[in-house]
């Protein structure tokens, strides 16, 4: 596999996915051969686990049926779009992949990290990101963004509570401990423009 | 948990289900406290993975996303069906459990044994049968018997050719080797009365 895989991780409302739409716009500007994706990504039996595992009607899923349900969603998305294009030498940018399973059911739901780690290698074999940039928040103030953007459709995972939240920041921390090489954060509490220009930088950086 | 718990496993057309009906009404007119049920099992989260996962459809289903979807359909009956009825004292006979992922998924398919085996060992915990009845049959007869009883609905399974039912078949016999103690063997060549008699006596003696 000729080209890069970069994903993006943090907590809800730390407006990655608006910093990645501009990273995408950037680079493709740029002249590179990019791709901007996130898990089920119109894959269609991606699709069709995401809807099992959001319905809200699911309130007796258990949380390890919703950790292998993510590992099988990841798995199809990365076989039928991921990593053909990486195949083909393209700069693949990901809005969450398995530092969001280690995080939301290996630490926040109890599971543990190294239970849910085992089952998503099985799912994603070798394909492990060449980097993750990590958006740092507190978790208070991305939910606060979210309440305040009217528009968005809650889903069942937004309706955790806060301690739940404040699981998912810690366990992205630890995450940054345990891979260094691969984690690189910034801090999502400056202004938009700010936390964007220093993602394209970091992004070419680790390009060039 | 106080009950007991029985998994029946073998090849397609190896008659498991109508011995598993007969095993159920003996114990159950004998005075025992038995529940019989299979996955999905009416589960709804695991019917909806089931939906996902015979969809004839999804031919672009790779084996490692089938083999997370159904331990994740497995881990959901498991906790909504079998515990409960386990830890109210009850026999429950479960018609295909683990084994079958591990000589579908795990062999048949080439994903491995030990893989396969791993992400179950996630699903169901500790939660493994006590006693496993397996149907041994020469592959090409039970697939010939499915192809005489035209009332069954064919599923993408049953369209596997002969080859894959053969490493399923074989898959077993490696299984029977490995757990020597839980697995217990049944030929099923034999003319259904005597199957039926046989496997009444293997679980009688098993609950004496």
């Amino acid at each position: 596999m000729s080209g890069r895989f970069i994903t993006f991780e943090g907590v809800e409302g730390a407006g990655k996915t608006t910093v990645l739409n501009y990273i995408y716009e950037e680079l493709h500007r740029q002249g590179y051969d990019v791709i901007h994706t996130r898990e089920p990504g119109g894959i269609e039996i991606s699709e069709k686990i995401r809807e099992v595992i959001l319905n809200p009607e699911h309130t007796a899923m258990d949380g390890r049926t919703e950790a292998l349900l993510y590992a099988a969603a990841r798995r199809q998305h990365l076989v039928e779009r991921v990593i053909p294009a990486l195949n083909e030498g393209k700069i693949v940018l990901c809005d969450r992949f398995i530092d969001s399973s280690l995080a939301y059911q290996g630490y926040a739901r109890g599971l543990g990290i190294d239970e849910v780690y085992q089952v998503n290698e099985f799912a994603i074999e070798n394909c492990m990101p060449d980097v993750t940039v990590l958006f740092e928040l507190d978790p208070e103030v991305g939910l606060r963004r979210i309440d305040d953007h009217k528009g968005r459709e809650q889903n069942r995972l937004d309706l955790e509570n806060i301690n739940f939240h404040r699981k998912v920041a810690d366990a992205y921390q630890m995450l940054k401990n345990r891979f260094p090489d691969r984690i690189r954060t910034i801090s999502a509490e400056k202004p938009q423009e700010d936390v964007q220009q220093e993602c394209l930088d970091l992004v070419q950086s680790y390009l060039s």
